[in-house]
């Protein structure tokens, strides 16, 4: 195996996928934004590259795609289409795509058409709705290389998709593309070998952030109506943020995940859940809910059996804020975003108290020893195959040492307990609200990153304490960040030296225009309520329909 | 350390119980049965020692239990004085109990009776009942030994009832015995070097089985209306099948077991649940949604927000049998009580199809490399506090070598695929059934073991396979062995070197008198269903009333 077969083999593959693009849904080169060009979201909107009908059916919420196909005003071709023309051009603009297959999707969308028009009767509740989906989930006749030069054509296609994209399809889904992450989807920036990396369009120079930073990108850009990542430390919560979209982080065993690959496979300690993420938080509702009323946990040993449940808020939300973990303090934009949801929540008379992130860092701690836990025997393996360097982000992978089953047991007993420990104090707050009962949700950052620089993405610990305790956590745009406004405290002492790290790297000037989330955080298996609750926050702060 | 320190500070923890029991409760040595008594059931009722209030109150189902105290036909006082009782004769006839604290149990009785003369309002739902609980679960005030020799005194005292207790307690349970257990709860028969082996009530010749072992003989010489046992591999249903009773075994996260001690803390690639015993199927279904009911998910993180569902069972079971798991051959005893089940559930108009056991002995096989996976190191290390050596049955805890985790992962990953494979299996039924849709249950032995010699047991794949799988599985009573009727077929050729050791050591004769029992097996958190389908079965045989 000599040093350059890793690249051969990732130019082979990327000249093959570039051969897939529809030649007349490239912008040429010549009439793409420059460099210069940060901000290139309402670039497919005003090139002129696109029709109007295009720019209508990409602007639209998924529901109402469904209803106008439905309705027969739009056809599913005319929208697979659509999708893929914006796709194309949100993908020129910040590399978000991996593999692409618009011609299947439009023969997809065709055979709906024909089905519709022939029988009367739509396939299904997602009848010409496509759907993208993060790199990781098996598509019958595709392959899936999540990053490892290795799998680029190993196997070169599955022969069997995903239990939950056979279910999506069965709804009636076209699926195009799926979507750029990181070298088994174990850092928060986007980038591999094969593809490269994926930037965000708020700002190119920062990043799409991970791993389902491909997906969050093309969501942002409206590349796709609805999309498929995964979370397993805050890969749809960092994306989604940094990009301020919408998603959810379920608990362990609402979605199916069975047929997806993993650069760990057979890690259960945490479990890696996929979700949606979509501009449009009905879209993700209807998404969320038709899964579940699918029954997966008839197909998915992983899957419980608790079906799509009707949750009536409060009409006064307990609302706990944490706003610095202890650990890394947020950027000023950050801060301020928390404030703005604080005040605006406060005003419409929901009750505000106090967090401590109390161990946070212990729980942070605890998951990077699970996902170390093996060594990195299997990420080692695949990188083997070819050869290929590990990026420096990834590079604890080759360094860590395979613990023994025993430290992990005591590591899962301490979880446990720590875990015990989170709910009492849960509970423990309603003596504490004027409700009388337990606070509703936690409201806090979903990182210190009010949009990051490629490459300077350091700290997930503000989501992967969720994925530690298995909580579920959703994430809300509020704003961007503003370089005259979100100015750093110069007699800001950091508390550690990763806090400096962090504050180090940090440039508010770098970081204008980056995207403002928080994050919505619930007890375990709470996926309705969360939604719920998305909305109440979105519309507080006015981004329900930032996007519509 | 010298070898006999074990045994010293096992005779003292020993002395330090015996001492516990009220005097007046002993049936005098020289009244006892000897030895060759082996059936004792109706001891108790028999021997003149306990008066017929005792009698009436001991032999009631525990939700008539409640009902009288409720109308004040009997006190909480003389229902915890009336068990504490009859679990003493029964302790002296099987040694069953590990700790007693009668006078507590008394004076929690005698605070419930007051509290209810005054306030006219019962404490809770379990107002006045006694539950015994298997030795694992903390007590306040109460040491949990689990079989170890150097846990008797360490901690002298547990400061916090495990969360389970708490609830329980909370409900106006009385709490007066714990149970014996084997070592680490880790064997399936209930020995270790404090309090020695747990004795069948149905033949003293015969194990009653385990982990939960002492909890079954217990409540079959009705010494406790409904205990609580755990299961990590048929720790509840090979002693509830040995003594016929009734048990289930939930999925893991249905009921709470935070504050259980283990022997295998942390490990969490097959999860110990707890569950009811009883020899009431009323009482072990309220027992079941009373816990539910409290929400347990609120304090224990184990535990799935799932509340309790009112099922409704087909009119007509589909139902697959499977009589011989291919691995170890069941007695002729099992095969009986198979057949006169499926013969009755026959006759009510139950589709009867049969069951493929597919992938049972490798998911046996994966089982029990999750149970070694640490090496043993954590048994050892308990079992080192004072040098006990290791009973046969925990050999392999002292051979086994410490899996890294890269193994552990692959063996996970090994699993997820055999629980696809085997939920795909139990949905393509629905092609073989009259009702066309998949099988309600699968219909099976507990153990190859009409009752088992003491010292005996063997094989655990039976239970085992559905801890590997999470299923929910119960069991049920159907008659007892006759030495008349359950012969060797002499022609029968062991399948392996298991089946013949299995096979070599069944003594039909010595088994005599011995407990059949059936499983009844649904899908993963289908506790409600597989009641309700245990019940089922139980009147289609006529045990459903078998002890009352």
């Amino acid at each position: 195996m000599t040093q350059d077969n890793y690249k051969e083999i990732a130019a082979k593959k990327l000249a093959e996928r570039d051969a897939k693009f529809i030649k007349e849904w490239l912008v040429p080169e010549d009439k793409l934004p420059g460099p210069e060009v940060k901000d290139v979201l309402s670039f497919p909107r005003e090139c002129g590259f696109l029709t109007p009908s295009e720019i209508a059916i990409t602007e639209a919420e998924g529901t109402e795609i469904l209803q106008k196909i439905k309705d027969r005003v739009w056809t599913a071709y005319d929208v697979a289409s659509a999708f893929g023309h914006r796709a194309t051009i949100a993908h020129q603009l910040t590399n978000c795509l991996s593999e692409i297959f618009f011609e299947e999707g439009l023969q997809m969308a065709k055979e709906l058409d024909e089905y519709y028009e022939k029988t009367g009767q739509l396939k299904g509740p997602l009848h010409g709705l496509p759907i993208s989906l993060k790199d990781n989930l098996n598509i019958k006749g595709q392959p899936t290389s999540i990053g490892f030069v290795g799998f680029a054509f190993s196997p070169e296609k599955f022969d069997k998709d995903a239990v939950l994209v056979e279910m999506l399809r069965d709804m009636g889904a076209v699926f195009y593309v799926k979507t750029n992450v990181p070298v088994a989807m174990m850092m928060a920036e986007s980038i591999n070998h094969i593809y490269g990396n994926t930037v965000n369009p708020l700002n190119r120079d920062l990043t799409s952030g991970g791993s389902s930073g491909g997906e969050a990108a093309l969501i942002a850009m409206k590349g796709s109506p609805i999309g498929v990542g995964s979370d397993i430390g805050g890969s749809l919560r960092i994306p989604a943020s940094l990009q301020n979209i919408f998603t959810i982080r379920s608990s362990g065993g609402r979605f199916p995940t069975y047929g997806a690959r993993s650069g760990l496979p057979g890690l259960e300690s945490v479990n890696s859940v996929n979700g949606p993420m979509s501009t449009s938080l009905d879209t993700l509702e209807l998404y969320s809910k038709l899964v579940i009323d699918g029954e997966p946990w008839l197909k998915d040993g992983k899957v419980i059996e608790i079906p799509w449940r009707d949750v009536e808020l409060p009409e006064k939300l307990t609302i706990a804020v944490l706003r610095d973990d202890g650990v890394v303090h947020p950027s000023p934009g950050i801060l301020r975003g928390v404030d703005i949801a604080v005040q605006a929540l406060k005003k419409q008379g929901h009750d505000i108290i106090e967090w401590d992130p109390k161990d946070h860092e212990r729980l942070d701690a605890i998951i990077t020893e699970f996902f170390l836990a093996d060594g990195g025997i299997h990420c080692k393996e695949y990188a083997g195959l070819t050869g290929e360097p590990f990026f420096p982000g990834m590079k604890m992978y080759t360094t860590c040492k395979e613990k023994g089953v025993s430290e992990l047991w005591d590591l899962h007993a301490e979880r446990t307990t720590l875990t015990k420990n989170y709910l009492d104090r849960w509970a423990a707050t309603k003596t504490n609200t004027k409700s009388g009962k337990p606070i509703d949700m936690i409201l806090m950052p979903v990182s210190p990153y009010s949009g990051c620089a490629n490459g300077k993405f350091r700290y997930v610990g503000y989501t992967a304490v969720f994925n530690a305790l298995d909580f579920t956590a959703g994430t809300v745009p509020v704003t961007r960040a503003d370089k005259a406004i979100d100015v750093k405290d110069p007699g800001y002492v950091p508390k550690s030296e990763r806090d400096k790290m962090v504050q180090d790297l940090l440039d508010t000037d770098e970081v204008h225009g980056g995207a403002i989330s928080v994050q919505v955080v619930g007890r375990r298996l709470q996926e309705e309520k969360v939604i719920k609750m998305m909305r109440v926050v979105a519309k507080a702060v006015g981004t329900d329909k930032y996007w519509h």
